[in-house]
């Protein structure tokens, strides 16, 4: 049985803060712990349900009860990771190519467009401050284990887009069409967040505006979709 | 002042049956609700909190408390609209590309596709009968008014895909490149659910399996991400 303490910890991370404080964070699920357990992040501790434990020897079996009080999820799964939050290098690869975002709240999307980009094999993302922290369950649960294989930096995008050397592509609605656009490898891809694009202080370091056409009739696309449209376009070209 | 009837009346269209029974779903936000009065959707009432009632001049004017009584959203905005499901011609124009989707039981990623096929200027979407609602709250706020020019039909995908005469592109883990396809126009789009991919049953209809290339790391895609990298391309080539 699960004492008050630990509950009140593992709850407490729900809370940016608190996982900073702590350095941990919660993953839940069969396949995504699957998916850690061949990671190079650091465990602390496996909570299971006896259904399946047989998949996670070292795991601490727990009630369903218990596990319910600890999840971060509106409907418990059966097994529950504390793991410890790596410590980022800032460090940027200069022959990576990045995906860039200025601004993305919605943890949902986040986690899509760290599922896409390693779908197409970008590995890092350099995220603007006020971003939505990776480390958030629902973003950890909607990148479906890419969380693991990705290389996610926050950085301030004024100094990061001012020092870089590589040339930016931003996604723009007056800019070129993406599909008479060439990318090049390594190159920079810049999106905007969802309600305000990009930030007026970081039009000028974009070296080749990028708009997705589209048939005219409706405003704009989700961030996420939009990320994986110049994700596709920019591997097709260079895969 | 609402009464207890209307409260319990606008609520129990949460459910898709009750929907079904009074021909009535609910759209809530301004920006959306600004898109609806511009489309042929009939409203049948509009309830609006006194500070945008400006914007909506035949809104009936509610409290905060009475409107948070009756949003589906977990926080209210400031105007809902209450709105007849139009009588769905299930006839679909033999010269329209159709986006099929065998099964989409997240409203959120349902949502986002409508809207990214109105983007690409795909207006008609065929789901199999076992997809979410489109007229679920949840469904409705993601396609940011898209749904309003849109035609959405549920089909059983066995008789439609069997009866059509055009060629069917499939999305498929085994098929041609997605970058080395030939899109036809008009055609098919059709794509599986996100657990389980396209049915058994209807993969003999396809006429071109197709496949989005990654880098080989992660499994799959989102749905939502999947469909709008084939309309994207679909797009590229036929605009």
């Amino acid at each position: 049985m699960l004492t008050k303490s630990e509950i009140k910890r593992i709850n407490s991370l729900k809370r940016k803060s608190k996982r900073k404080e702590n350095g941990l964070f919660v993953v839940e699920g069969v396949k995504i712990i699957q998916e850690l357990l061949n990671s190079k992040f650091e465990i602390e501790q496996i909570y299971a349900l006896n259904s399946v434990v047989d998949l996670f020897p070292n795991a601490t079996i727990i009630s369903e009860k218990d596990l319910s009080r600890i999840t971060h999820l509106s409907a418990a799964n059966s097994v529950l990771a504390l793991v410890h939050i790596p410590k980022t290098e800032t460090e940027i690869n200069k022959e990576d190519t990045v995906l860039v975002i200025d601004g993305v709240n919605d943890p949902g999307n986040l986690g899509t467009i760290i599922r896409t980009c390693d779908w197409f094999g970008i590995s890092t993302i350099v995220c603007s401050l006020n971003s939505v922290d990776c480390f958030n369950s629902k973003v950890i649960m909607s990148t479906m284990g890419s969380i693991f294989r990705t290389k996610i930096v926050y950085k301030d995008l004024n100094v990061y887009l001012k020092e870089t050397k590589l040339p930016i592509y931003g996604a723009l609605l007056n800019g070129t069409s993406i599909y008479e656009t060439k990318f090049t490898k390594p190159s920079i891809i810049l999106m905007g967040s969802e309600s305000h694009g990009i930030s007026k202080e970081l039009l000028p370091f974009i070296s080749n505006p990028v708009t997705i056409p589209g048939a005219g009739k409706t405003e704009s696309l989700n961030l996420g979709i939009a990320t994986a449209i110049f994700c596709s376009e920019y591997f097709r070209q260079n895969a």
